[in-house]
């Protein structure tokens, strides 16, 4: 028989007392703070519909979390059989007590990862699972969570008070009608959620689809997009309806941060070419490091925070990509170089006091090499939170150790959880926190930090870095 | 005078008492358990002759080991005065007594290397040393030593028993006959020795003699190799003799792990060109390209395990490479990007249940960048251990930080030694095990990891992982 | 209030006990030993002349330090307004008090940073600061340090006994004079002092004003310079100079170390271009690629240490540049290729006893990749601190963590402090030996270093190994 799965209080702190004890008594102070959740993909729909559910424990847990379902592919698992829609329509698992099962049994590939870590902090936490999930114990626990979802109290309007969500950033594209938002406020819910704006999709001339991807967005704008000055001016319409609607950032994520200005005329021919379907070798790469530039003038001048997410070869897997589509996993990171690729942009825009330029990588060599210089020196630059494969328990304190030294605490951005698993966001948080608190309590017992300063600092860490840097009102 | 030389029953564990509490008890359930070494470069005629012995301790510790020669020789130490022999058949010293008198005058060297780690191992585990070498006690410590390696309990064969080697995997080049192995078969003795099947040097149209290679290759194989396809086929038979002689895996050793296929007649037309001598610039990188995916597909078809080993600029230093050859330490890293170059190769094959392809590094900054992610996706790869110089206390501590969040546990592959010094493979997986088990006990005291699953999981890390990933048989 | 603001004794050591004691114990062996101060960049004026002064706390401890000014600098605090000049000699804060005041106003910034733990270490420990600096307590604090400096007690030539620097070498331009230091010798003033040859001004073909540059270096060396070999000629002559008045060490400064011998005849076609005013494209990088093996031949000749930065690229903020001129923060690192790069050099002199290479980097991706296996490989390499961004708590553990296992200890150089701010070097030593004292008793208590050794392997982080690397006397 298994013993009972419980959550220890110290969990994640360091296991020498002194330490411990500073960072439980430091944690604390922060355990109960609002979240501050400044970019995810949580679907607004979510909260848009006061009815909204999340379905059963595997339409909560693993169909949607590219975490667990890459996992379990990369063991063998085809991801039919573990309900991930096709896009051909194709056959999957429509059984989710058979899906429960399968992932129980396997619960072991998880061990020891920031997955499991969060499964457990959910499970244990929110669900009042008390076994560890296996074969045998399977079916009872689908029971046990299926019934507190089927609950009025686990609808996500609910969850997102008793989570103490402070604010909620999604991640939208450009020409997102923003109708969820509208909804919303004009429910009278108090929920605090908010779009980002996200133009990926429009700047990349390779995207899928790109020029009904432009049409599209000259439609939401009400701008008739025919040449370079019709696309730039709907791009700046659309990003000052996400502001009016509440936005405070906008979102890029690109292989390389290559950034180097083209001409006015340059600019033109590229976009004209591409309108055409006539886009030539090399000119999407161009005309991205072109739009980063222009996309910087734009957050300067609008002040959304530009939020920069570089490095991930997107779909590196074919097969998967074919079958499944986008965002199935199959996102392998890439080796990244700041310094040379984001001079032309800093030229231009790092020494404007209106610029908020956050920088995430997924190159770990990057965050002592070139990412701290840059921030510990730009006052347009900050440096964003580990990110994706690196948020875990070891990223953070390798981020901490890598950045702080260079960057100090005050060009760092707290922490933002990421995801599209709206119920593993507390989850991410207490690691975060408690991870913070443990390193904050190291560096006042090594006498590094001074002792007065650390619950100041933590605070910060937890909640009031994120607020400041993505320009959300301190409460 | 010096004090005893002892090897601490709690070595390399944390030193905090919980975490050092928890290391112990989980180290003693694994510290008896078999060695599976799947990948290392032992001599086979250690075992194929019922009589071979190793020599004098200067045989035995000093000129066989690379690691060992390169730091001497990194200190001005020139390699003759060490016995290593000379291409050119010149004069190197020969008294071993005097080498060992040098060495011992050095020991200094090694303090808090690898190399000094299990230079201890071996010394006071295995041969009962109990004093530090110095200047002062050499020759003493080479007649204790001596006095061991002259009794038949320090044969071989004998110490591959009291070792309790489960399983060995030697390193033999495409066309190696194979009789050390039927000599080992037909001798009855029962010791568990295994080829593993190397062709860099038919595959790598630069390899020295490279033609000489290939005929010895079809030699070996009984083919007549007089084009691409009858090339392939000597070594898809060469395959099949190696896995009939018990056989799992094959290795390759590259600068760069970039795969790019060619045209069956830009193949052939490679081919062609190499055998007439008449090789062009690039044509031996595009051919090892294509070869790799070819390797791919053979280990696909016929079930050997792909290993492969990138990263290492060979021979660096030619002063050193001419007089003395390869492997004489003058190797050294590249940067090495896998996220692109295995692409190729991933599209065909890596969603392939038939394939098991196991990667390693040199560059860690590949670790959590490129190869995690990489192993946590596609079905077909998996990590390799810490290697070469990253084989140590702390270059394992580091793996395990940077690899399991993404990969999990169980898409690596334990442990291999990876050596020439058959003696010190149990010093070698002894810092293994107990630095895993100091990682697993940290994992559980900090709550990460639940401590049911501890003994399971360190079982895993201290061989199971390694027999399954090698596909050797469990026993 | 305040509470009294103190350095613990046991500061920046592990909590764990053992290793604390450990520490502590190992760290009184060394805590009063001479400093050894190898490189750095302290101006020689202020002990040439026996009446120099350090003027105000903020002309001690900010304007020059630009890991100080580029902190508040990324802060949005302008360079003027903290008393850095510019180069067109506009108006910048001239009232020290109220700098000072702005500065401990941002004291939070530098929490948890290395900056942050040299002040306070200077602040509390040389200046008997007792409270926290803040916006409260500037002006206090300000009198405080004014009152010390006026004081004899604090002039350069006193405090350098006080700090019980046993040798500090200075970082000079191949032009140098050299007077400072015949004044020096001239006044029997007792203290040594020794310039570095330091020639990237007259080796980058690139550099502002080369032209200049290498007729003022003809000059001093009293040398026609007017082709390739007359410019060979007049640094070996100045290289023979600051031989003979001190120097051990060269240095070179290089974005990339790329090495690559060219012929005589087109080493003399580059020069010959640049002095025409004629540089091509390609021709600076190509001549700095020639000089570094010219100058390790040079080094290999007459003994002096050549010291290789690699890495950083200068005056990535134009605006910074333009307005404040080189070293005011706006350096950032790139990534470094040593292997591929440095092999032409260590071709010809790597395995040159009379040559001793130091090399440093600003990428610790290299640490372990390719740093410690070239310095564990060839006699001529050592490898240097970690230097700059690097030089904190957090990157010595790493760089221990990541080189000693390949190079071993006796291959690296020690430390080195690296700075202009002549009254931090204490902090810094302090700094270095008490995270040495840590890492060697951790390496004891976990049974790594055997406890015999200890002391004396400190003794050598301390201040031996950078003797012997230099090649300074020993005492």
């Amino acid at each position: 028989m298994t013993s009972p799965w419980t959550l220890d209080p110290d969990r994640y702190f360091d296991t020498e007392p002194s330490v411990r004890a500073k960072a439980r008594e430091l944690y604390a102070t922060v355990a109960d703070l609002p979240l501050v959740c400044p970019h995810g993909h949580v679907n607004p729909r979510l909260f848009s519909d006061p009815n909204a559910v999340f379905g059963s424990p595997v339409d909560l847990f693993i169909i949607p979390d590219h975490y667990i379902t890459r996992m379990l592919y990369s063991h063998g698992i085809p991801l039919e059989q573990i309900g991930v829609a096709r896009r051909d329509g194709g056959e999957t698992e429509r059984d989710h007590r058979r899906i429960w099962r399968l992932f129980c049994s396997l619960f072991h590939l998880f061990d020891g990862t920031p997955s499991g870590v969060w499964l457990k902090e959910e499970l244990v936490g929110l669900f009042g699972v008390d076994q560890r999930p296996d074969a045998a114990n399977a079916d009872r626990l689908y029971d046990v969570i299926a019934a507190r979802l089927a609950t009025p109290q686990f609808r996500p309007r609910e969850l997102f008070g008793r989570f103490n969500v402070a604010v909620l950033a999604t991640n939208n594209n450009a020409d997102d009608p923003l109708s969820d938002y509208q909804l919303m406020h004009a429910s009278g819910w108090s929920g605090d959620v908010r779009p980002t704006f996200r133009p990926d999709h429009v700047v990349d001339l390779g995207a899928a689809g790109w020029r009904d991807n432009v049409l599209r967005l000259g439609q939401s704008a009400g701008v008739d997009v025919h040449d370079y000055a019709s696309y730039i001016h709907a791009l700046e319409e659309r990003r000052r309806r996400f502001k009016q609607i509440g936005a405070t950032a906008a979102d890029h994520g690109v292989e390389t941060p290559w950034t180097e200005p083209l001409s006015a005329a340059e600019a033109a021919a590229h976009f004209q070419r591409a309108l055409a379907g006539n886009t030539q070798p090399g000119d999407a790469a161009r005309f991205t490091a072109h739009m980063l530039i222009e996309m910087a003038r734009m957050s300067a001048e609008d002040g959304l925070v530009m939020q920069l997410h570089a490095g991930s070869f997107r779909n590196h897997n074919p097969l998967v990509y074919e079958a499944f589509g986008p965002d199935a996993g199959g996102d392998i990171p890439v080796m990244t170089e700041f310094t040379r690729n984001l001079r032309p942009l800093l030229e231009r825009f790092g020494n404007d006091p209106r610029l908020a330029l956050i920088l995430f990588t997924l190159d770990e060599a990057t965050y002592s090499r070139e990412l701290a210089p840059l921030a510990g020196h730009y006052p347009a630059v900050r440096l964003g939170p580990p990110w994706w494969f690196l948020d875990s328990l070891n990223g953070i304190r390798r981020y901490l150790d890598l950045v702080i030294d260079t960057t100090g605490l005050h060009k760092t951005t707290g922490f933002n959880d990421d995801t599209r698993a709206f119920c593993s966001i507390p989850a991410r948080h207490t690691v975060w926190r408690r991870a913070s608190a443990n390193w904050v309590a190291e560096q006042v017992v090594r006498g590094v930090i001074d002792d007065e300063q650390a619950a100041g600092i933590l605070r910060e860490l937890a909640g009031d870095l994120a607020r400041r840097a993505y320009r959300l009102l301190m409460p």
